[in-house]
């Protein structure tokens, strides 16, 4: 199977399916993730080459503990991501050249503007991928790939209506060691912009540990938020998982049917 | 009654609502139809200026069979469709110059996204028809025009919420050879972007009847879909309709009583 | 307290929360409205220069009925205001130099583009305003700021849903005051836009008479959509407001509690 | 034979060529003009829809003194062209359909920037309006244009170098009589803008006296500088030529050979 | 010694430089064309996938015969190529990854849009390709490019002036079979818009020989043109060359010193 | 007096006329600089945010020293500079709001494109600044202002020819200075760009004279290019004149007499 995960920025697609990209690797799926973004604006002390050049180094690690066997990062300025036609065929082009089974993306209203248009492109990709004619020295992919929202809480126009969640328990730990990739994200920027940066430790060790103590309760609020759907997909041991991620399917994607999650998800038995 | 339809590409009109157009027609009304795009890429093996001539002969041909009397097709690369400024003020200036009764375009929720960006542009265009100062040397309508949606299935962030409902059985036939028209869509492209090339007849007898085999079931599940509209339009007749085209109001066109419908689409006798 | 309004016309933020401007500046805050384009283009006989200084001149006058420090008009043409990345920084530097408590705009539904793609731009500087990377020469606010929808009737992809509703009955005559310093929009622009030109009437006093009687029902109608807030908020005084202005949390704002509602409008005791 | 200029606002055709396009009128030939903006904003005091259409009818007076068939102007506001590719497919339309003999726009460097981009689209368009696959829809017109560029005294990076230099002794009360129909501009907006408008009589007959005094030195003035070209082309008449127009050939165009000059500008026996 | 071509359509850089390409090579010289649109609407008949492909497979075929290692095909329209800051980036992506020793475009007033927007690309490029915080994940080329003109026959604002010109007597015939690779340019395309379509004959051989024919007179003009050039560089044999290429050094790329030139053209002796 | 001048990045004014800055400030006149873009991008090893705030306070060092009561600059990405009709409305509002005697700016033939699309911006600026109805909510200036270029080295299509020359011996020390406070640009960028950043001393002092032998034969070559301008200006004293600075006048600004030269640059007695 191979799996294509498109985020904003370097570390989305760890954020929102970290996990879920573990469980394909550890069966030996490929997964490729991309960020429509070279992170080069998300930070509050510096910028430009050095944050991107940074970030680009904090996603390959990121990758390798992922087991991801590629991270692009498409060399465009963070926070003024367009839906131009000029990014849609990029999008389509990668699509096509990878030919993913499972295309992951974000839903179309989502706080960041960068994550609102990213869905955009994507969405706009989708069926074109299919027509020879756009791109057309790009060969078209051998299928419309199922295309699954990532987990937001925003509620309007609709809240986020899953189809499929995913137990990440048992790669938890990898999907922290992830995020510890990010430095500049996780110690720096994202601790800045919420007012807790003397917060963090300064020690690698105490650093994780503060990490995990501050990013786990998200994972476990989607478990519980959807625990219906992880006992109908996983039998009673859904009732016991304490982690998850959850995906919605988009309507622009092929049409995938309840046996299909099974077999596009292959983790539930 | 002058009636417009702007579609995204030559035959999104016939398509989804060419039994209304019909409907119309037959009973002394105009109607004119638009393409947004020239559909210059919707094919695998030809594009560019073959294309764009063979689709523009193609839809003249289908205004005839409808009995509408103008089939415009705007020069605009298929799949590249943007709500810019300039493509705006064009469909401005088509709505003012034909000055319509009724006004039916896509949903701004469909699978394709020039599909979507018609619907864009239409409903930006649609309450600054009546501005004078847009567009300044085109005098603006008698009226904003009542404007509806074309049907689809698609449900986020809202499905379709038909407020008219029309049978097309007494014109099912001549439906079906406007779509006849469509060779290059519908003997060609569309089967082979859904795999199913090898299944297209040869002989045109043979054809036309593989396309009603294939098509028909979707104007059925339409009248089944919305029986209840049927009925409450046309009395017990509604129970027995077979095929269906279904149409929503848009909320950015004038408002539209249930009286004002039975007037707009002099149907349900 | 600090309270930003930013409409799409001089007079939108009179029209939709004039009521609520009078409320914070009787009691010594400080409002600034904002329109983000120049209204050169609403009227059917002016424009250009002489319609864009007229409204100018009218919104400084309303201003100054409501006690507003600061009414700016962005010099971009009515019409044709779209969710560029340069207009996004824009409205970025406004919000930063003002940093506000409570941000308000129009939903992303509204019938005129021009609502619609201001309250793309404000969503889309949401967010942002708190990267100090982005418009890096402007520092960033103390806070991501509270934003807040104007009321309007549409009701797809979803209706208004109010998180705050604001009886004005005691300030409704200023806000007719307000409104009759647009003598460009409500005596002659919309009049003829509403076939209604002929209505009115050339005396100063009788002016403004008309102009209440037609507009104060709108006024009322908000007041008894959404009693049961009014309650709620005021306790029983809430059964006879007779005029409101109702207000809708942006999720991508920061968050509000209902306590935190009560600070920002301390209306309710 | 079949004439097309395209200038930038609406009578700079007549300016630069109005004693040219006289001269083809009076001999049977067919003019076209085109403004590639609306002159929506060349005044001091009004502007929009009030100017546009005041200047539509103004160009209109002119069209009908000249003799010249039709007056395109596009709907475009002044002082906002750009030579986008939306606006350059625009331009092919209009060429291929007219399919000019002659095509007379400006100079690429001129003093106001609408001069220097209605120069770049018709310079970008030129190639290509005899390919069919742009602009599909619109056939190819029977040959690439003869382009040539009106008179202007910049210097920069090269001076005009004159290839046709026309007498219009002849016709030009008829040119004073176009320049007056255009009253916004030349007693109205130019004289405000050279601080000259103190001098504008009011009444009829001396406003056009004042006009011709204030115009004709300028014809003048291109007689005398290239006197050598009007002797080479008119032979001894030359030498007592008093008003000309000097045209100068686009390289871009089709190439012209003296002998083609005398064929398309059938003036000089 | 690496050579980098930057043409506008798929067979400019065999048109204008293909005879310098052979030399390069058959030294063992590294060469890489590109070109920056992919072709798709120079032709009559067809276009768009269809055309686009075709093209492509003939750029290939004249890539083996000139052996060029490389001949990258930008998937732009062909017809609507902009200097927008996205392909922009591009090039300055292209001209890093290879890093050139010699780079050769358009001049910025050639006779075709794509030809002058592509110059004007390169020259956008040129500067920034040694700024390593434009596309900062791209790292810098080693050194400015030297970049050359192709030559064109234009003179205004200014004509072409060699710097370099070369004999390519010996490639002649090679380059002749670059240019037969592109059949449905010199057999179809280019005919047609000449005029000349029923002369092109059946038949292989003599197909060749007629395209021999009608391009080699333009290389000699050229050998003639700048024959005291050829004679300064090559001696007394400059003065039986018949046919040659001729470049002109772009004041934007790196300053070069005629001892240079006998470095960066190795052909001299 | 009031002079303006617009560079392209924080520094351009200072290098290119810093001296004649000088000249103007030490007898008692007006000078403001801009900066068309905010430098984010100039360096090698930082960007963004830190760099753009970096250069910030440099040029409001170099201000400090210049004399010159405000340096704006433009929060505008380096690099990626287009002449849009948003930017060119931005160079319009700070021209009128200046309303200088003087405004001087780039050649639109300059090695980097951010120069030369300055250049573009103030050129379309131009004419329209007196254009009441272009950014009808700013005054038109009380006059056309008398644009001059910044000297330049490059050729085609036609070489820097100058208006002025003004001596800077007097005040090349000051200059210095100025140039002395952009640390980022003179100690790191580029000499980095031109490779001798290993020639950079790092004491304050040697500093600043490492950058005076560097920098001061430029403005050497610049007096004795215009050697004889400087006699004709200065008379006998122009002999002698060691460092200058030479300025075009731009065709587009108001037309300038040899008087009014002497009068805008009272410098020569």
């Amino acid at each position: 199977m191979k799996v294509l995960v498109i985020g904003a920025h370097p570390d989305d697609a760890e954020v929102r399916c970290g996990g879920l990209a573990l469980q394909y690797t550890s069966r030996g799926h490929r997964v490729k993730f991309v960020s429509a973004t070279n992170g080069d604006t998300g930070h509050h002390e510096i910028g430009g080459i050095e944050l991107a050049r940074r970030r680009y180094r904090e996603a390959q690690a990121a990758a390798e503990v992922a087991g991801v066997h590629e991270y692009q990062i498409l060399d465009l300025h963070t926070g003024e991501l367009e839906p131009t036609i000029a990014n849609r065929k990029t999008i389509i082009r990668i699509i096509r050249e990878y030919d993913p089974d499972v295309l992951i993306t974000h839903r179309p209203n989502d706080y960041h503007p960068d994550h609102r248009y990213t869905a955009t492109l994507v969405q706009d990709a989708s069926y074109i991928v299919t027509v020879p004619n756009m791109v057309a020295l790009t060969d078209i992919p051998s299928r419309l790939p199922n295309i699954f929202y990532m987990h937001d809480w925003f509620r309007k126009p609709i809240p986020f209506q899953p189809d499929v969640v995913v137990a990440i328990d048992e790669v938890i730990e990898k999907k922290i060691d992830m995020l510890h990739c990010h430095e500049s994200q996780f110690y720096e920027w994202l601790p800045f912009n919420q007012g807790i940066l003397d917060q963090v430790p300064e020690a690698e060790q105490e650093r994780k540990q503060w990490l995990a103590s501050w990013r786990l309760p998200y994972f476990e609020k989607v478990a519980d938020a959807y625990r219906e759907q992880l006992i109908r997909l996983y039998g009673p041991r859904g009732k016991t998982v304490r982690y998850a991620e959850a995906f919605e399917a988009c309507e622009y994607g092929a049409g995938v049917s309840a046996e299909q999650v099974l077999e596009l998800f292959p983790f539930f038995d």
